[in-house]
């Protein structure tokens, strides 16, 4: 099966990363491929951000179905494009933050998000509540680290997010945590075991991961979202820039 | 005070009912100027269409800005860059759908938003959830009428509000009515007068003209959006086929 | 315009105060009149005050719409009457509380309420719970100065509140404040600027302006409370001590 | 025991009936006591005469402690004075539709609370949800007798009784009833009756008879209200056109 | 009347303090009978022991019913069965926990509910969201005492309930105390007199009595809960390893 | 990977068949075991039932992980021992209904959940709120066909379900379809076909199938439950009539 993810920045020096990271979590069989974007922003930290890189994903989604594609991913735990992506396309679009927050709501009581700066908690809450998990949100907490720093010292990294893990856990009564920026992607394993040295492991899931299994799942029972939520766009004039497929 | 409503869609045949219908309801002193986009769609009813136009609402915005605007309002129900806006801006980024809403809230003990299209609902009740009035909600219904096709024969269309307007207020328990598209500016009184003769009048509220009462008065008070909710993007990277002022 | 502002309680000596609170935030024409009790208590800090001062509540609304009022403010963040006097009244009666609460609402992601003794918690909980605010509350405070000292030392008040709101802003994660108690009319800029200064700024209102503000939009708007929620009193034998118009 | 029941209106004709009906429920060895005001309305069928009524509830519930109650069951299903009478009293102060609310919750999966004009709907879904019970309330639907008429026709209050709490039964999912309003006294037996002529028994509480067994039980635990929630009014000035022991 | 309360578990050794501690809450003319179970565990402080005792209650139930009983009593504060038991009675089948929550829920704001082990907190947390309390819950707190060490050293014990209590009250806004084990029997009033000594007196609820409290009341009331809602099981095969009569 | 099913009832005759249906939707490498229960009942249909079945899903759940499993699934849409097997085991214990609700929250605005009988609505709300979905249902329905006699006409069984689907996209506004019943295995297809022929379509979900891909996706991501939420029970004594492995 091919599954398609969408880095929706302009950055694409870590493809390569994010390919192994999703494909890593991938059963035999499934390919996946990576692509970003042409216009937007070189990460998503705000709701400006979020505006600029959508038209992007929209388009990379609807040239992923195109393209034989039997799932698309997009790489963001905002779950950029969500709605109106699959508005568009027939295959199934996963959303990491939406994958992984449900099933943090299966394995646990309550479970917390770990969100990039202070200024993304409401956006986050208003995301738990969109996607009607309020009543399992333990706390979401912001870790203030650059997106585009995360990488630049990744003990220093993992050290912050076990903290604020165990914060999470031991304040807020969190049972299982949610690394809410897909720039911690593969770093799951190293928070858990952070959190167990500490005597308060709790399940720390991979939303990338968690993306990829929700996505080959789908394909597996062949369905995909609900036409009635997400219809076709009544037809109208359009206007835009640069060429891209953003009709049906 | 100088108000800037944008139309965020790509026709501007409108803006001079548009900027009376805004006009009509503002106070002496209050100019108000409208602006419509250069790239987006020509209409807002689905989602894809509210991801193609905000990019052009926040250029509209920052500009109005820069202009000397003391306030702004997007001229659509689905308040497209409400929240990235008010990052980028100091000034009162008005939505008439956050405005009217809780206005209807306070003036009644259910509201019922009439939207244009079955696949707005969802997307509308997401709205009144993000805004946290869902126990306010009597419901949200649809006209299903095109937008561009509620001006071709005025008299019908109230017909068609006026009939579902009464269903909320008789089998739902709206107290109080809001029309879900700006479409409908100025025909509130319109439907109000048909609720009447139905006997069952409520109040039916005019969202661009609530929409402009609420800048007025943000004006007055000296007052904005919270800056600890909408805090200015952080600097990095953008790259975006057409001049915009996106960045802050 | 016409706003009569009634002061819910039977000291007259701030009336002069209160009416120039209110009419600095009131644009040019409109006039404000302050008309306070004859029974009753001298502040209103308890249920039990509130079940006292109301019946006179109710009649000054009467009186204010007789004598040509456009709309009717309590002076009071407990909205005292504002179910009751809206049944007896066709022109707006606004209550400060459900005002401003709403404003904040619309300003920012969770908003705190001060009030004034922690008796007063409870009450304050359930009334942004009958607005239908509880998911935007970040918390209510109190403030444990009675009310008819917070004018005693000004200075030392302002000290104690913004001691309080920085608590709310940094612990509870309000982003927007909001005094429970029209005694602080004035005040909030004060307030605003001493979290200011101790650099978590939030919007502070004043919710005798917003009253105001609310009071002006809805006479432009030529509307006025659902009397689907508050019907006329059905006609029945009533006994009351002194004369007082409690009839419609 | 000695238990007070206040008829909070000035009709003191039914007093004999209402003293059977809470006497009636009452264990051997308890006493009731019923006492009506001096100065109110002839029945609460709407905020107004709500706020008139209450300060007439506090003075007769100070009276009945000071005459050596046990306890104060007020006998109107909007639980009038509730919060204020528990701010003046040790001994507990029973609301009947608050007992006979959390009874219903315990019994059955959701309750239908019956009001008596659609005016009462929204003030009945605010108590409801003050007591913290709307994720148990089926409906509130409304059956227009007006309460001074309930007593003239019996058989056909009971007839439009059954009737409303059939459609409660089978179109909202009700699986106990609470008739809203103390007027039907000694009428739930028959009214479930009717329920059991037509196939849709659930439980019908009679609310006066609740309301003498949590009184009762009270007594008999030692334990009233929470002087957390409803601690004693701050002394202040206080005017009153009557004498009446408002202060505590 | 008669009262059997059922120890859900296979200790009987404490079943003569357990009659004693139901009996003394109980009025004249009231017997309590105690039966404990031949299988399952020696105390509940899991889900595991849950669902081992249960069957166990259900046939203890069948049997009171049979052998006279008026009421039912599950004594512990998972209100285990409850829902199954009320399919097999037609006599009131009273939940401890469900009794007094209900009743905390009328004498104060909110209420905290002490539970045994942190382990306990999730299902204490899902055991008040469905009895609809979600909104009156201030906190669930755990005293990490073993069940069946609860008695060892009363003092102790006490000691360490009243600490949790005042933290309950101080730090999350309790205004009624829930202790949610029935091993505490008895020692409400010291931990009230605890809290009364501390300066945060508030009512602190004794389960058990409270429990037969409820049944007497719904004894006298002619009450039970809703066959509607707990429905007799349709007939169907079924094996058990010991004689215990779980059919209807 | 080795996926144990447990059916929670006597009866093994449908095990090849279950077995047949799980193992269908499982990928290559996926080997599924069927295995029913010594002691309980014939089916599922009342709390009683649930009560008397869940000691041997337990004891079933940890003979499997004892004999290798990877997961273990239980084939009820009650999900019956889901929070006391957890505590038992460290691989995933996978409940159908959870996997299936919380999939269909992924797909839809809102899902409807159709169960077994009128009785079982009470319930599936229960445990719709218990997993915290409660604002993503649009309703819960009966088809009122007992489980033993789904596959006596498949085809009368499919037609009531597809017009019990029907009103509730219609009538309820449901995007999504979870059959509330594992005796529906396998139908869901015909199900959504059905309306699609009635021109309204949506995901109709086939619960064993998604709660494979629940497993194998567990199993992939190396995680299971939150130990914090279910932890083991604390040792103790423990009497049974037969020898199942309860212990931990």
């Amino acid at each position: 099966m091919d599954v398609f993810v969408i880095n929706p920045t302009i950055t694409s020096r870590w493809n390569e990363g994010t390919q192994h990271a999703y494909a890593s979590a991938a059963r035999p069989g499934t390919r996946v491929t990576v692509l970003s974007l042409d216009w937007g922003t070189a990460s998503i930290e705000s709701q400006r951000d979020e505006v600029l890189i959508t038209p992007g994903v929209l388009g990379r989604a609807v040239e992923a179905e195109q393209a034989g594609a039997d799932a698309v991913i997009v790489d963001c735990m905002a779950d950029p494009g969500l709605q109106a992506a699959r508005e568009l396309l027939d295959i199934p679009f996963v959303g990491p933050a939406q994958a992984s927050m449900h099933l943090a709501a299966m394995l646990g009581h309550k479970f917390s998000f770990l969100t990039v700066f202070d200024q993304d908690v409401p956006p986050a809450e208003d995301l738990v509540n969109r996607y009607g998990l309020s009543s399992k949100l333990a706390s979401v907490r912001a870790f203030n680290i650059p997106v585009l720093a995360l990488e630049e010292d990744v003990d220093e990294t993992v050290r912050v997010l076990v903290e604020l893990a165990e914060k999470a856990v031991r304040e807020d009564g969190a049972h299982v945590i949610v690394p809410g920026c897909t720039g911690l992607a593969g770093l799951a394993p190293r928070i858990q075991a952070g959190l167990r040295e500490r005597d308060c492991e709790v399940p720390v899931l991979d939303p990338p991961s968690v993306a990829v299994k929700v996505a080959e799942s789908l394909v597996d029972l062949g369905q995909s979202h609900s036409k009635r939520t997400y219809a076709p766009p009544p037809g109208k004039e359009l206007r835009w820039p640069t060429s891209i497929p953003f009709t049906t």
